[in-house]
């Protein structure tokens, strides 16, 4: 197999967000579409918090991977957004802010003891392959970014328009991440293009990306068998 | 918190198994009652094989990190039931038996491509677990085992009853499971019940085997999302 063009290359990885990226699962188009109950939507982003959470420990972990200060300087920036510049900022804190805004409990929430073991066990998943795989499918992992605004978009207007309960103010978590995900992606996207020099480094990076939406994807599975009729939560987890 | 007698910590273990034990899994119940076809039977051994292939792996990590000799050799026994003394040989090699005594490709079987990435997601969980924990938690978390052998007896009696294309051949597995898993499980045991010093140290051990349970309900959970209707097989999963 010979080296794909940077075009190729590219489209294949977009390619595979056409085909797997979580905005089209089932349970984003209940979300997104305003057919869901508060319960069901509590337990989203209770579960969607274990994600947010394992976040900036998969990115300090690819900044302890990156070799150079100016690359660990970029990718810093994540780390930055997503814990905040002092308590009470950053996007792991607009996360606790929408949970919150949904009625549920600070502390319970942030235990993580009620969420699906399915979530912990894809959000965990996550973080041991960037610390387990080459840099550069760690890096390749995280391009699901690039699909990212689309989705966001979608579920802001979605959720604003479906759900009374949903204020402008407990989204506030997706106004940070439409110019942020863009951002980032364009720099993930750069590095792959750059140092996947063989088409074994591009097929790497191609599975990493399809890895990573399978993550996403086995989270909503998660939810949707638990907390859509016929629901089927789990002993233990959050319960209606 | 004060230390539980050997007694009371035994029963907090088995109680663990009474609440959370697969064989409550609603899928286990179509399974053993008769009421899969073919194929969601196929689905389940695919996918139960990516746990089998995990089961020696979290072996060795627990061999490599019990101090004697004396500990060493005893679980090194499991590596020897599950791999096998020659080629051919082992629970492993069984379980690919009953793959294809089902009709399954064994390469493809072998490939893992077909299986859930949920079901991936949670027995790598398992093997990071053994590895990530201390030992008394790696070693507790077996304790699933004293639970196997009514599953086992169950499973086997109500699959040969239930289903035509099923042998006692192809469930040869599970003979082997028969004696092995009380051999295992009282070992596992009396090294908890000597080795938890402490009251932290029992919960720690009763957490680890819930965490266990919960390793064994995800896979069904996912198993169930995907091929009982409604079904909702994911991208990239085997199809029926």
């Amino acid at each position: 197999m010979s080296l794909l063009s940077s075009t190729e290359f590219e489209a294949r990885l977009r390619a595979v967000g056409a085909e797997r990226y979580h905005n089209l699962h089932p349970f984003h188009r209940l979300l997104h579409g305003g057919k869901l109950n508060k319960t069901q939507v509590q337990a989203w982003a209770l579960n969607r918090y274990i994600y947010q959470a394992r976040i900036p420990v998969k990115d300090a972990i690819i900044v302890s991977r990156l070799p150079t200060a100016d690359l660990r300087r970029v990718w810093r920036q994540r780390l930055e957004d997503h814990d905040g510049a002092k308590p009470g900022e950053g996007g792991l804190e607009r996360w606790l802010k929408l949970t919150g805004g949904l009625g549920l409990d600070r502390a319970i929430v942030a235990s993580e003891a009620q969420a699906l073991p399915a979530t912990i066990f894809a959000a965990d998943a996550y973080v041991h392959f960037v610390r387990d795989r080459s840099l550069l499918e760690a890096v390749a992992s995280s391009l699901t970014e690039m699909f990212a605004p689309t989705i966001i978009a979608e579920r802001v207007d979605g959720m604003l328009k479906g759900y009374d309960f949903v204020s402008k103010d407990t989204l506030a978590y997706f106004g940070a991440r439409m110019s942020q995900a863009p951002r980032d992606a364009d720099f993930a996207l750069g590095y792959c293009l750059e140092n996947a020099k063989t088409r074994e480094g591009q097929d790497a990076c191609i599975a990493a990306l399809t890895f990573k939406c399978n993550v996403l994807w086995a989270m909503l599975d998660a939810l949707h068998h638990a907390y859509v009729e016929p629901a089927h939560v789990p002993p233990g987890a959050f319960k209606p």
